[in-house]
């Protein structure tokens, strides 16, 4: 059963396919390429060594070449790139990079993860910046660090608020830079709907500035100002360019394999090329949307590592069908969190795919409790089944935690009315008796349902502007601290007693600090045969976006 | 619709029904009873109050009787406790605490909720103890908290080494005060196995004096000695009791209704007694396990909380099932995060279930940033078909999150085979690219699939004695540092060199640190004809117990 395997690229998924091979069969002649020096390094862990939170550069580098291919008899040839794949020979043609040398080497299977680069446009100037970098690997990694050491830069601007652009940030802020992130959209993290990224930009703006809907026009002086399309102009020490990743594909499509319409390779559910002797993973290839089943593409280290050892077993007949990607992300913006897992509103929308969404601020852990704080939690859902789509979170604290629980359950196909049934570890500093994921079930039950009508933040104003009813059933006390222009203030504990101040030739909308209490409001006012309308996420998704 | 509801019990379950039941029903005539001054408070916080976390005792009272009467229209009757249930007439008997008064009230539908007390076993001497105490309510928590101003206690003695004799361990060691606790059991928290309750041993000795195996005899010099079975002394100022608790059934009991083996109220599963007119909810009931369908008892928030929704509903008309409890439960123990859910090794042998146990320790979070510290895991699975049964975590970081994502795990009917397919959220401050629970997945399947031969921490000494080889398969360093006796050392690295050093007449029992490199010599050896076994979760576990 002994084969002669070729793996191209030596980091996420090619190292891991590597390690399993090896595991699987001793006899194997694993020969694994990599153009870089180095292999099996951290390329999430790269923004936290510039950044100084990781200390030592050793650190990055997870195996090393020596280290691997003793542990793993392997023939690990770096600095080395594979320039074609001659598919009728079943070999691939290689070059040293440091000699230009070519030679050919010959497979029975070849395993390609060559990843994606940092996308860079044709911007006027950008050719001439000398403080301007890209973010993928070690060598990345030495210039940005050394341009930080030795030219000790004031000011700095990440062009993109994706996440690496966002850990970019926030690292530069840590070695006391002044930090301007640019976002040519009107919200940073694509994995956000818009209203839960409102919330991460009320934090950006306390350490950095932000920048939306707009791009940069031109880079001038050397890259050290930066023009942008508003007109506005950025003076930069230090420019990091992150507006997304491309795939590699060109030895792929070189070899006339089939790419996606993103540019993705394109692969069946064994990770298999239309070649069957061709395979490729991690970020190079278009990938199945695990809820939608739609084409998509992830670049994101845990598929690529689970797609490593998932094409390895096949290749030694031991068949695993990789199912699709949720897309479950998460990042550290500062003092916050925020993660997705599943397809958002502006996903299912695109789609055209019918959904519901509901939101829910509850605490991380007990009230009572100290150091607690808000998870802000919106969940999609298909409102014939429950079927869960995908939820967002974004918090100080226990975001994490919660986002994994979610993704958790819908790959065991829970619904949203399973949500309540989640036993889960409650002690004061954990969470709550009724933890936030029950409540989020609870709500969305109720939606579901038909028990509660719910109407979103961006449909209040226009609702009060054409003569809704808006009632805000907080305590005066809240009220006076901010509300939506229109409502009436009709405390909770007196509707009981003030029935007849509300209509009954309309529905009554109704608004809380979050949505808990409007809830109760509804119950109420519904029992006396009012028709109720509940503002999802209260006044607080409202502010979000509002303020 | 409208009906007569009884409340017995105005605290978790029972202030939980209340509150959806007004939700459900404006009309209903709701009375809660409850003998003590407070309802709806947290109980769970009381430990943390004492010791000072939770600084403001208005913090502990989540709801008063004016605010909760107001905002849900119902009526409370507190320092009134029901004295017994007249289910001929379908009333209840009640007495005035204060005045003794007694008098009855109708109902058409009851809600006993009236949970557990501490257990206070018959010891000589206890009743004149002066320092002595219990905790379940906020008058308990008062004497504790007056005692601890008034005495300044030097020395305190906590009897009990359960989760709520813990956290008073960990708040009167934060006062300042120095601790001993003392467990009759040969280790603290029963809802973990001996090896992870070791862990947590370990820890607690840096913080408190920890005597196992060993009972109060008797209280001496009105409790300022205690004296031990084993025949210390010990010396307290302070006693707190926390052996257990025991279900409050007298009014069931005295009432017909049936009453389990532990105690519990019998109910089926729409928490309704054999009186159909009569629920029981909470502490007080006997519950189903929920993977093994048998009887137990589970005193927790989260299911009195959960009951008392599903009581109201099913009350009018919407019958909800109660599925059973995995028994979810959580403890902050110092530094420390103890945590279980579903059944562990113990219960499993009781109960006469097949079952397999896999161990690992990965970090919390990525290796390369700082922070991150070992979560040890401990799986409990069926070996037919690998479902899970059980999941225990013991560390620093990271473990709500793990036992949470395992529970939701568990409730989706996901098996050990699933685990490796759990997408969760990964950048290096939350988690790995593999996570800690693909890992457990991982392994488990492993043997689950008989690919994987594994021995326990509680064998291999035995197998040693017996004549078996052990191959430590560690660097040399780390085996300086304390390794299993007997053990003999070859590297991971080494091992292809050294084949030849391999017993091929007996099979190759292998250990290394966590169990990870042990797992990888099983590969490289099985396919040089040896037969292998590996030490589940390595010297780490082994060393757990025998350090
Ligand atoms: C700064 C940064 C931070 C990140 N943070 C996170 C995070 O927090 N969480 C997360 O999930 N993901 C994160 N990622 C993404 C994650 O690292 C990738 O999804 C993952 O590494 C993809 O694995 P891969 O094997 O497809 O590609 P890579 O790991 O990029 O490996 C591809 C390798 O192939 C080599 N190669 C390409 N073409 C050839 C060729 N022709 N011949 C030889 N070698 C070739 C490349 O040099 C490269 O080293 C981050 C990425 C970066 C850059
Ligand atoms: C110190 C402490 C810490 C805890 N920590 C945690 C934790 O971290 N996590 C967790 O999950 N659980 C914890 N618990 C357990 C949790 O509080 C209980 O599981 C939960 O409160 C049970 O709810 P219940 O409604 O059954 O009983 P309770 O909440 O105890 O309420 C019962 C009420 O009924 C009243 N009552 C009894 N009999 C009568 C009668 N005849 N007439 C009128 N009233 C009556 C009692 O006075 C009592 O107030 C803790 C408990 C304590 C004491
Ligand atoms: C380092 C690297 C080569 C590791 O690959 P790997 O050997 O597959 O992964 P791990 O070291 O995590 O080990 C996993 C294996 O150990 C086994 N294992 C883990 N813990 C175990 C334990 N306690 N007992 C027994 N086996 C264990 C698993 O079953 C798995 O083996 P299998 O695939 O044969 O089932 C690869 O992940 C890599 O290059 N990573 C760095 C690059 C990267 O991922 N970047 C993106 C994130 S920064
Ligand atoms: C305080 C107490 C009375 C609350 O009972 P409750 O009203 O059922 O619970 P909550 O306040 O959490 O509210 C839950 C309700 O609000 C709804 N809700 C929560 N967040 C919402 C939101 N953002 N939008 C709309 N509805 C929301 C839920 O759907 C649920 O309603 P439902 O049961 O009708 O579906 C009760 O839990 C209690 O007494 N607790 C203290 C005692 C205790 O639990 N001790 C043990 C732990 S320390």
């Amino acid at each position: 059963m002994s084969k002669k395997i070729i793996i191209v690229g030596g980091v996420a998924g090619g190292a891991t396919a590597a390690a399993r091979l090896r595991r699987i069969d001793e006899t194997s002649d694993i020969v694994m390429f990599e153009k870089g020096e180095h292999i099996s390094f951290a390329n999430c862990g790269l923004p936290y060594y510039i950044g100084g939170t990781i200390d030592d550069r050793e650190k990055l580098l997870v195996q090393t070449v020596e280290g691997m291919s003793r542990k793993f008899n392997l023939d690990i040839r770096n600095l080395t790139e594979v320039t074609a794949i001659n598919r009728n020979e079943k070999t691939v043609t290689v070059k040293r990079v440091q000699t230009g040398e070519t030679y050919t080497e010959a497979y029975d299977e070849l395993i390609l993860s060559p990843g994606a680069r940092p996308i860079v446009p044709l911007i006027p100037g950008l050719n001439e910046a000398k403080q301007l970098f890209t973010l993928r690997n070690v060598p990345d990694t030495d210039q940005i660090k050394a341009w930080v050491d030795g030219r000790n830069p004031q000011k700095a601007v990440v062009i993109g608020g994706g996440f690496i652009g966002l850990e970019m940030a926030e690292n530069l802020h840590d070695l006391g830079i002044e930090v301007t992130v640019v976002e040519m959209a009107d919200q940073v993290m694509a994995s956000l709907d818009y209203e839960m990224a409102s919330i991460v930009h009320e934090h950006i703006r306390t350490k950095a500035n932000l920048i939306l809907n707009d791009g940069v026009k031109s880079f001038e002086h050397e890259g050290s100002q930066i023009q942008l399309q508003s007109g506005e102009t950025l003076t930069s020490d230090l420019t990091i360019l992150s507006i997304g990743v491309q795939p590699e594909n060109e030895l792929a499509k070189n070899a006339g394999l089939a790419i996606g319409d993103r540019g993705g390779i394109v692969v069946n559910d064994y990770m298999q090329t239309d070649d069957p002797h061709v395979y490729a993973i991690g970020d190079a290839v278009e990938v199945k949307d695990y809820n939608q089943k739609t084409p998509t593409m992830v670049p994101l280290a845990w598929p690529a590592n689970r797609q490593g050892r998932i094409v390895a077993d096949t290749i030694y007949g031991k068949k695993t069908r990789y199912k699709g990607t949720l897309g479950t992300s998460i990042a550290k913006v500062f003092d916050y969190t925020a993660a997705a897992t599943g397809n958002n509103e502006k996903t299912l929308k695109k789609l055209g795919v019918p959904y519901k969404a509901v939101h829910v601020h509850p605490a991380s852990h007990a009230g009572y409790y100290p150091g607690g704080s808000p998870v802000s939690l919106k969940m999609t859902f298909d409102p014939e089944d429950g079927r869960i789509f995908g939820v967002q979170g974004v918090g100080m604290d226990g975001v994490d935690k919660r986002i994994d629980v979610l993704a958790t359950a819908i790959k065991g196909g829970l619904t949203v009315f399973d949500l309540p049934e989640l036993e889960l570890a409650y002690a004061p500093p954990y969470g709550s008796a009724k933890d936030p994921v029950n409540m989020l079930g609870y709500v969305a039950s109720h939606v579901a349902d038909g028990d509660l009508t719910i109407v979103h933040h961006d449909e209040i104003d226009q609702i009060v502007a054409d003569g809704g009813f808006l009632v805000d059933v907080r305590d005066p006390l809240e009220v006076e601290m901010g509300a939506i222009p229109g409502s009436v203030n009709i405390p909770l504990d007196e509707i009981r007693d003030r029935i007849s101040e509300f209509p009954d030739d309309q529905p009554v909308y109704i608004t809380c600090q979050v949505g808990l209490r409007g809830y109760l409001a509804t119950r109420i006012l519904e029992q006396h045969g009012k028709e109720t309308v509940n503002l999802s996420g209260g006044y607080k998704t409202y502010a979000c976006v509002n303020n």
